[in-house]
């Protein structure tokens, strides 16, 4: 939309209006008393607004329309009443349907029998679905890297490690694609690829990650506010891929002084974006938080907020972990939670239903 | 802490020494094979570090205590072992204990008759203290600033009101001070007053409200960490009033675009003060997101974080509001909150006492 | 201006206009081909747009004029074509003129001859006003908190020593008025009395402080947008007190791991809030850094930006002062900022002036 | 360093030792009266300081050291007394040498015709280094994103185009890698290689670009810490690329409302940066403030502030601009400011020789 300042001339809106067709949209003149205003008809996206903003005559030149479209809750109703929730089926599970989807496993591969050993407990435990860390994204080039550091083979040998572990315990299994050369090796081995935080505004890897046609898990950047996660969201389905599970993960905290959370854990945002779209949204208290005393509490509010599923870092020996040993909690102690997880599912769920049967 | 350079002379530590005396506290000097570190025996927080970090031969100087004490957990429980959770008691209803508590009201009290319906209504459903903004701190000086604003005798008849109210109905009664002036008017009709986050940083208020000696609810400013809002608590603690309920409302957001909410609700923020302090802690939906629709999620998850109570925006006609209409909802809406909440607060109670008691 | 939804019938739009007439304004209705948007006509700021969205029909309501308006460029100007710029006259210095304006001093004030001794040392370096606080606004109610701290009576000595200073160098003084029952108190000494970053939101002291009638050194809160800063200086506006000098005193930072500096120098909202009100804004690089060794540069920086002025803690020796030692300069420091800055005050103003007259 | 608590066992302390060992550092074991301090002596980056935080015994675990080590200063002038500033040299410019210098060019190569156009103009004007965007990464998947997008073919020919300017005009050219699989094509074709902001944290591709040996433009992340910002530095100098040129672009801004600039130029973390690193670091004032009217001044502030070149976007025709319009300024505006700010760094320069020698 373009607001004209209140002297502007007829030349300077015709001027406007011609500039709009450039971009191949439509202009919606509407002249007031005092001020006229430009809408726009068309894929208001494809606008550079900065530029309409500089033109003689502009007062303010907005986008009103959101900035993603495809995965737009507004946009696919259009095509399907009913498309109010998308559901993703991996294997055995379904994100996005009535039931709470856990994921758990460790943070990172260490080795083939904490791997099955993990698996096997968080199984047991009441997990979906197992996740594993192969390719990590640290902080610090001296940090540990994961066994992808070690080159292909070894990541290779990890990843049949999470497959075969998948198999054998029967739970799809997750992974994260670091680099754009690891998505060819990686959709052989995952059902789900995840996209990590880090990577959020990366859209070539999106666009390769899309491409394999397999489930995305996607994880919102800490700085990122929820549109330019949509929007980028946005980048995997214009591949044709919309099978993307949206990530709640902590964003900066603010204010100054010692945070006593590794990140603020954004749980309005689950709410909010589902609003916004219908892609599922799940949510990971263990990076949010770091903090294994306040897995418990959050995991239980990110499911009252209405996450369609959990992603907790789970390993038999917490203080033995190699990365992020702090956050980890044990497989007895992911069986608590899932236990109080569903008891809230059950509770908030009807209520979300009403709403989107009604709203 | 005084971390010393690893090339510090003995004269540079004995100095370091001799100026840490000059604040009246002790020094423990720890000499490793590299390097010195010195402690402080007293209290941190009479130290300005900012000084010692200027000192030859210092590398860093750093407060390793928490800058709060007096309400700090750590330090109650040396006077009193079961000092867990501080418990708030105002008139029927007990703050801190094992139920949870619900404030409820119209954001600004329009007339009596509009406060009386409202006092009536969320009675009804289930609230247990009855809330009504007479001081309105407004970001526009053009905005409604609450009938406050229309000179001190219209603001007694408005708190008179609300204490009426309170009696007629049965509910303890808050309501924000907004500056020093009203601090002795307001105590003579509420029973808990209130400190807006605007007002967190305003000491000179802090400690005049604390003086009064009534329980003082006291709202997190949306740019002030978790050391910064407790740090201001203490200064009413410092008043000996340690009848303080924190109050967490949402916090600065992060990322460009749209904010969907109005502020990030910084729900992890609850078990991590719990962790740091005894005073008991609630939230309030309403103000954080800003959003009707958001409120009875948001309600339940800040339960499932651990929240002591809730403080949720009411209104028989939201739409006719004269401030903030699209937070609020109507006594129908909250009571689905409340029986919903109940039934959170019986999931996470146990163990969250099991915590406690396990240390 | 209320956007409505493409599907809104001919009743919702005009309830709208009927809601916009209760609050005074008049409603400039524009129906375009495909959507009607309804502009507001008169002071939007009393509007409550929260309101409006949630009136049926409504898909938007936002503000689209400033938040402020008497202190703002376009609105003096259409009172004084000239009034690019305001200047303020204190004594023998002139702020928002063609020279660069220096405030100078210590952070606190801790006895009668330090004062006098920095005082004489900042003249000879070339500053332009005095400053000393006495009422400190502190972190931790254990800090130091300036001589005020010890009754009415010696707050007075210590305000009677700033003000005997300034005549002593012939400098106009500013100190800090830290909550409303000192208004008075320092009203009687100072010559500029300020308002701290604190307590900015503290719409109370505000109004009390401009009704005074003396300049007031405003500062802006480390969470405040450029909005809500001009916002809160509005509320001294509406008292009747333009004499409002505007100070950038460093912003929440973003990321996570150690700040290198103490907060964000936000230097490009000095041209931008220029470009919104034609009150004069300096800045405050020893707040905003903390740290004596980027002073100089900053400085600079400040000045390069737009800054009308700029506010330095000197002490004769830094590594003594109470409080804030790490961001303290020396005289003779000062000295040198204040040559280099002068220069390039020299290099960017005519570029400013040309704006001015131009744009 | 590991702080124990006050009353940790010597068990507990043997025991963190033992582990400390396991990481291959060694331990410097401080006892003090009352505490005992732990330190580490060896890479501190190695250790996951979370695992030692879980240990028992443990009250805190802290990195005291750096996040980064091969470019910080402190390392660097172990094997090199001198290397206070790290000179790049390509072609005919060095950057970090005694002379400010200037990149300039498009945001984005249109076609041929306007790419030479404006390299002749920025050249005239005074600019050393010539940009254009090819590979442009946007926040949504609608908008234009470069030449680059049109396929390998069409790519390679806007980059033989610039290649081309570059000769003819006598100025070295750097543009954007957005993605791994563009390395191999930019780097036959680019003096300096760009990681753009959205990238900083794509570990993948910084080794990729680092191990082609040439210089490497890196933008901070408008999310990222100044030590985040050093630690993903430090992934390409390990493996052995420092010609890494920094580049502060704009942060996050804080605050409610609208941002009167497009992010927050943090122009402190210049001199903040180069106390810890010694590599040069330069300000792109385009992207960070957005707006064609704060070039001039906030060029001058960043020259101010000590950086060692500018970054600004240059179009002979700003309001055809196809991206980033409102931020673009003439070649006669380029030439303003260049002179401006050779001015200025002539100011500064001898100032931070001084402390550099010194200091």
């Amino acid at each position: 939309m373009i607001i004209m300042k209140q002297e502007a001339t007829k030349e300077e809106i015709a001027n406007v209006v011609k500039e709009i067709k450039k971009y191949g949209l439509k202009a919606d003149v509407s002249r007031g008393e005092f001020r006229t205003v430009i809408g726009l008809i068309g894929d208001e996206s494809r606008i550079d607004f900065s530029h309409f903003a500089t033109l003689p005559g502009v007062k303010e030149a907005m986008m009103v329309e959101s900035p993603y479209k495809l995965i737009s809750k507004e946009y696919v109703k259009r095509f399907d009443e009913e498309a109010e929730q998308r559901q993703i089926t991996v294997g055995n599970v379904t994100i996005g349907g009535d039931d709470l989807v856990i994921i758990a496993g460790p943070c990172t591969i260490e080795n083939k029998s904490q791997l099955f050993q993990i698996a096997e407990a968080v199984k047991k435990a009441g997990a979906h679905i197992l996740r594993g860390g192969i390719f990590k994204p640290r902080s610090s080039v001296h940090s540990f890297q994961g066994l992808g550091a070690n080159g292909r083979e070894e990541a290779e040998e990890a990843l049949s490690w999470l497959a075969e572990a998948g198999r054998r315990f029967e739970m799809p299994v997750v992974t994260e694609v670091r680099g754009e050369a690891q998505i060819d090796l990686v959709s052989r081995y995952a059902d789900i690829m995840q996209v990590g935080a880090r990577n959020m505004y990366n859209q070539d890897l999106l666009a390769g990650v899309a491409r394999m046609g397999k489930p995305i898990l996607f994880k919102r950047h800490f700085g990122a506010g929820i549109d330019e996660f949509l929007s980028f969201a946005e980048y995997m389905a214009a591949e044709g891929n919309k099978d993307i599970i949206l990530c709640e993960r902590g964003i900066l905290p603010v204010g100054k002084g010692k945070n006593h959370t590794r990140y603020t854990f954004d749980l309005s945002a689950i709410p909010a974006i589902q609003h916004e779209t219908y892609l599922p949204i799940i949510a990971d208290p263990s990076h949010a938080t770091g903090r294994r005393d306040l897995i418990f509490n959050m995991s239980c509010a990110a499911v009252a907020a209405g996450a369609n599923g959990l992603m907790i870092e789970t390993h038999h020996n917490p203080s033995e972990a190699l990365v992020d040993a702090m956050q980890m909690i044990t497989p007895d102690e992911l069986a608590e939670v899932i236990n109080a997880c569903l008891e809230i599912k059950r509770l908030v769920a009807p209520k979300q239903k009403a709403k989107v049967t009604s709203g």
